[in-house]
């Protein structure tokens, strides 16, 4: 593992070094998603778009500001966020009767209009999303995709007839979550929060964590069962087959642009980041070798390479600038494009281009008559293996211990009795925190860590972000 | 043409029965979009970034928040915004230092950064565009997609190393815009505003004018040539090959949601509105005409199609809903669905579908083995009618006059000596606005229809929203 003071110095440069964001935005917090990381951002979108809508879920655009009346409805939910949302408060040279605030989750936006939407049973599952960036004024130190002011969010909102629809929603989410990390070659662990950590106003909350390098988890997000916590002070109420008047049971689904910050992490060398095939702006760049006789032969080639992948749908790149290759090879390693393709005059007498794996360094050739197919072996390939690779590494991560001093970076397994006071003492003791009890993982017989007592509890514990 | 009292009640009316947004937000001018009406603004959007990623813009996404120091370097820009920005005064429990305002317009967030970005000529031109939500406080009655307070938005902004460059980044504006309003079967005019009416900080601006059924013309869009009147302020300079640094030249396009505003306003007929199949969230709805035998040989058949019509990419919806044909028929027209496909069991022994067309109510029937070609060929022909239509009507609505008194609803052309004093005239005589010098079109020689003076300049003159 990496010491979190590295790993922290190398993340600050690379995420600029490869044009992912510029920090330098006048204000803390707010960063400029630049052309490559927005492009990156946008294709993870597209991945979430996808599950979301085959799931029947509509895609929906609320507004971004809430007056105060609203979002001081759900008392929890409130206390939870009073500290950290930004108030408007003038509007031109007025003062507003009633302050607005910006979302830093959008609850108390939607619910008031579900409660005009819901009417019957047939207006049931209702399951909506959106992609908006949410506003959070956080006090601690700021880093890009990690701890952001302002922060690029996807949000699901669900409504059911009852608490088991809510659950099958759940079940869900979490095989959505499932397709989504394969895409996105990122291992994860699901835990049901402690009772003394869940989401401001859920019923229970499952976070959805990534490792670090360091050994630290990163929330990347949440599912939230909320049962009838909002549903309650919102009034989103249907009639159901008895003509009786019900609340409806709700459930969100949340990720952040946290994601991003999480792969980054994971995929990366001393030549930069890697990015998956699946979500990388350029998965491949093509680098001419330009020879002293006949340049314009390879230049002619790599160009109709260069169109012939383009139209078979790959985000191809041809790099012609007047720069030695190795120059070249530099740029694109740092910035994480995964395939590489030279091409000089002896591979053409050759009837080969050479590619070089980013994520292995591996070089092999493939003849000009399948090129098209050699290339989406080869993506595939680095796809599957950085997957394998980072799902490796995860895994040797996960200890189970039986001594509280055993304790160390990764994530900590252990007994727990489920009174808070123990569980408490083990984030005390630690220095860590408690993520929850893992979801699809089988229980163990086994002591409370702390007091003793017989249980089946296991409790997942590692420092977090 | 409609008066504006009828066309308003009914354009208030229909977007929330199509279901394209929701007003009963709790804060006014500012909408839900609902699923409907945000797939097509999502599809309108995508034609955008086609547009511009082929002309070599890159896509960004720059901070909501700008400080009010920042926002107060161009002096002209803050006179023109500043009654109508929303102000961010605390965060949390704390005042802040310096106040945050909402984006009106990403001006005065993104120059701060490009004179970071640029150094030297090499670095030009730069091209980035984002698509964000604008905010501003509008005083004047609102209306969904036509005058909001939180409004979709796209802007390209450019810089380049001299003012020629800028004019023919603007010629490319102008192409795109012609190729976008094909997509959008929207007839437009475009012309270069009166000095007086010019966008805040700007040069010169290119308004992009549609004329609405009430004979008024709504702004859908505009572009601008800044000259150096951000570049200097903000100081972004590059350096030349003669190593002197220069200020860059800048340019901006920028259009909103009054796009679909117009699209509906346009195209629309007693039954409802009219798509264009191109951003038609729904193209093709199937209906299957159910008869007493053999219900299930109809259900099967009309599920083939759908399958056969989403696998060719086509956006079909199968309505299977338990209700009679006709209230099916009569929910689709109302929300503007391209085509229609019917199908019962005589269709079925027979061998064909019956279509029915949004626009011309036109029914025709296509054999099984030709509808993939058949359904194409249809929507093909409906976006090309529309667009005819509506050119037509466009046309038929912009009038040449020689006396102030024949001004009527429409686009009133006449001649302009030019004086700032004369335009004013014609806008106290007529209660009109003077949309300016129309572009692309031929000068004419007359007199000035205020002062007589003998001019070839022609003006564009017509109610505006």
């Amino acid at each position: 593992m990496r010491s979190s003071e590295e790993f922290n110095d190398w993340y600050v440069e690379i995420v600029e070094k490869a044009g992912l964001t510029d920090k330098r935005y006048p204000i803390k917090g707010m960063n400029v998603w630049t052309g490559y990381g927005w492009k990156a951002m946008r294709l993870i979108d597209t991945y979430m778009r996808q599950e979301l809508d085959d799931t029947g879920h509509d895609e929906v655009c609320f507004p971004l500001l809430i007056p105060k009346n609203e979002f001081q409805k759900e008392e929890d939910h409130i206390k939870g966020f009073s500290a950290e949302v930004y108030w408007v408060t003038h509007a031109g040279e007025n003062k507003l009767d009633i302050p607005l605030l910006l979302r830093p989750t959008s609850e108390t936006a939607m619910y008031p209009m579900f409660s005009l939407w819901i009417r019957s049973h047939a207006d049931l599952p209702l399951k909506t999303y959106q992609l908006v960036n949410v506003f959070r004024y956080e006090t601690k130190q700021t880093r890009a995709f990690i701890r952001m002011r302002e922060i690029h969010f996807f949000e699901a909102h669900t409504c059911h007839v009852d608490f088991e629809d809510a659950e099958r929603q759940i079940a869900e989410n979490l095989e959505i979550m499932k397709k989504l990390a394969k895409k996105l070659c990122l291992p994860y662990v699901l835990c049901k929060r402690p009772d003394w950590d869940k989401f401001a106003g859920a019923f229970y909350t499952i976070g959805i964590d990534s490792l670090m390098p360091t050994g630290r988890t990163l929330q990347m997000g949440s599912i939230h069962q909320y049962k009838e916590n909002f549903s309650r002070p919102y009034d989103i109420k249907y009639e159901d087959d008895n003509g009786q008047h019900q609340y409806v049971h709700q459930t969100t689904y949340g990720m952040s642009e946290r994601i991003l910050g999480a792969l980054i992490s994971i995929h990366n060398d001393e030549k930069g980041i890697i990015l998956p095939p699946d979500i990388a702006p350029t998965q491949i760049v093509i680098i001419p070798i330009i020879s002293k006789q006949e340049p314009e032969v390879v230049t002619n080639k790599c160009q109709e390479i260069f169109a012939q992948l383009k139209q078979a749908g790959f985000r191809v790149h041809l790099d012609d600038r007047d720069l030695r290759p190795g120059n070249k090879y530099y740029d694109w390693e740092l910035k994480g494009v995964p395939l590489r393709i030279e091409l000089g005059a002896r591979d053409i007498q050759n009837g080969v281009i050479t590619i070089a794996r980013r994520d292995t360094g591996d070089k092999s050739q493939i003849p000009f008559d399948n090129i098209i197919e050699g290339i989406r072996e080869s993506l595939l390939a680095i796809q599957s293996d950085l997957l394998t690779r980072a799902q490796k590494q995860h895994d040797e991560s996960i200890f189970e211990i039986t001594d509280i001093s055993e304790a160390k970076p990764g994530i900590n397994v252990m007994n727990w009795c489920g009174e808070e006071d123990c569980g408490l003492q083990v984030e005390n003791a630690t220095d860590m925190a408690v993520l929850g009890i893992p979801v699809e993982v089988e229980p163990k017989s086994g002591n409370c860590i702390v007091c003793g007592k017989p249980t089946e509890i296991l409790i997942y514990v590692a420092k977090t972000y």
